[in-house]
């Protein structure tokens, strides 16, 4: 049986020491320390991690952003530029499994930490590199924010309405590129565990974002045809989108066959649609966008929310809520399932969300924000004891 | 050294059935592929995953979505509802390493394969399924497209403006749960070579999407406050947006800090406002959005995207180009680090993206896209000469 508990997480034993700011490299290690990692987030003593100052909205204290990405760490505060805190962090390296850097491209060199001298010298590290475009192009040295590389990769010209373009509210260069620095790493550490060797990993946000984009390239690359974005609603489906209510809300709709319109059909009590010609594919709907929106929304003013939702539920139609982000607070499918769990800060417990995604054998750790550089002394004692040791045995 | 080439790729050897349709789960197996999985993608007959029909972009044969998730896997065409065809499937599924479903709810236990049945007979088997919503609320049962679950999980309230909400136009939901299947299966794989034990995986979309809105939950969980999106820019930084140009072109420039405000009143001429208390910091020009956009957007409306571009590079601004689907075909950066490889299909070779994320010494695997059904017989084959073979052999 696989799903008795487990005597261990999986990345207990795993440690991670990283050079890491904002977003992406914080999110794949938060997610790494889910699962049992042991993570040491290396940052400036002068004020640390940009996000921890974006807000003060978590008891007066914390960043919203920080106290997402961030619960389960050791904060290391050190300067590299002196010396003495220079040879912490290299003696950190010495003894980890992973290495990860999203600082500025050419950090790591300056600071002769160069990914190459590292693999060198250490045949068993894995080292991830994440940079906004790569090396070798002329984007190279480019500063890489999440709107700049939505941007750049194109996502925001298929996201908003035509002529009123908008980045997706989700960092998704940021969180698509954490996601990408979480999982190489969990195969590189696969892949060590078969042939006793490390890797050396570079991770570009332009790329994430081109995978992404697939769909919308492999459009316009065979057909030449722009996708125009349609707010709520998706270029290549029809119907799908929102419709205002008769009591004021906004009902989500969408089909993704036509014996789903045909269903809608009957809901809508059109069945007269369901034998037109003009309507019985997709990419005819698509083409008559604006007379299936009108049709649609006509019913839906018509009715309450409850009622649509019902309505689409009885008939097999695909159908959401257009929630806030309050309403997500309170949903009740995350509360039914014991979705939040408390994570400590140094001024108390705030709610967390348990990770979507592990076994069920594996335990989930909870650990605590970290103030910055609150586990510094003990790391440097960790050390200073470790090379003790290492001169005693005289290895 | 890590970064010699390696002997074979990381997933050699490894063994994914999986029975997948959309996006979720094909993306997961298409990553899983290109670090050199055997993928078995399991489809009906009748028409295959769906898809196949998005539209006939890809040489008039395939869609723009088949072509972008599915090279590199073997299609296997099997009705389940025949007792042979699940025999296959069983026999797929008893030499696998690891089974994915994103069919519908419950049709994997209508199938008699219910996870916790299979996970019993297969020690080592890595089982995960993918739901829209989990199992346990009110909304088990419900449909869970892209669109819906963004919807459903407040994303949409954060994207385009007030009163115009708008989906991302990449499929957040879909893609975000993709890569939640391919990394847990990759730290399943890990934890197997450790304790020589499978693991049951369950993942949820609606999960997925709260775990990326976690800054905005945070937000709303200790102020109150929600955020209200502003298309191109954040809710939570000013100045950060996209501005016309004197060319009728389109600038993105963004600021994530109050030195890098400073830097731009210097690259905009107005050094007067550097010194402006009202705007020292970050959470004042947020206050005052409209005023800071004002004085930006009238820099920007008297030079040209190339002057722009220019002094924001040359002054340490965060900038990039307001880019289309066709420009990131084209985009320099992408063609200068060699992104692009052909995958065949069964009507001639096409473009496709190199994966963003593989270690230097990895090989990737560029294989086909299936036409459907393409390895049926030689997996009916396999299957049934490993059967003879294991009746000689008498085990």
């Amino acid at each position: 049986m696989s799903d008795g508990p487990s005597r261990r997480a999986p990345l207990e034993g795993v440690t991670v020491v990283s050079l890491e700011q904002a977003i992406s490299a914080p999110l794949a290690t938060r997610h790494l320390a889910d699962l049992g990692a042991r993570v040491i987030k290396v940052e400036r003593p002068d004020g640390g991690d940009s996000t921890r100052h974006y807000d003060t909205a978590v008891n007066g204290e914390f960043s919203a952003h920080f106290v997402w990405l961030n619960h389960g760490k050791e904060s290391a505060a050190l300067n590299l530029r002196d010396p003495d805190d220079l040879t912490i962090l290299i003696g950190l390296i010495g003894r980890a499994d992973v290495l990860i850097s999203n600082l500025a491209p050419g950090a790591l060199e300056r600071l002769g930490l160069g990914i190459d001298d590292l693999a060198a010298a250490h045949e068993r590290l894995i080292v991830v590199d994440v940079s906004g475009y790569g090396k070798g192009g002329p984007l190279d040295d480019k500063r890489a924010y999440d709107l700049l590389v939505q941007s750049e990769g194109g996502a925001c010209s298929i996201t908003g309405e035509a002529g009123a373009p908008a980045k997706a509210g989700i960092p998704i260069a940021d969180v698509g590129t954490a996601m990408y620095v979480y999982s190489t790493v969990l195969a590189a550490l696969y892949d060590r565990e078969r042939t006793g060797r490390g890797a050396v990993i570079e991770i570009a946000m332009l790329d994430v974002v081109a995978e992404y984009m697939g769909f919308a390239l492999n459009q316009v690359i065979h057909t030449g045809t722009e996708p125009t974005p349609v707010g709520m609603g998706s270029p290549m489906i029809a119907p799908y989108g929102a419709y205002p209510t008769a009591d004021g809300q906004t009902a989500v709709l969408g089909t993704t066959s036509d014996s789903e319109w045909r269903r809608l059909t009957t809901m809508i009590d059109r069945p007269d649609l369901a034998a037109d010609e003009r309507y019985s594919r997709n990419s005819l709907r698509v083409e008559r966008r604006a007379e299936v929106d009108a049709v649609v929304g006509h019913w839906c003013a018509a009715h309450t929310l409850a009622q649509i939702l019902a309505a689409a539920d009885a008939n097999g139609i695909g159908n959401a809520r257009y929630n806030t982000v309050d309403d997500l607070v309170k949903h009740p499918q995350l509360a039914a399932r014991d979705r939040w769990r408390e994570v400590g800060t140094p001024t108390g417990d705030v709610p967390a969300l348990r990770p979507p995604a592990v076994a069920r054998s594996w335990p989930i750790r909870s650990g605590s924000v970290p103030g910055l550089g609150e586990h510094t002394d003990a790391i440097r004692a960790e050390l200073s004891s470790a090379a003790t040791q290492s001169e005693i045995s005289g290895s």
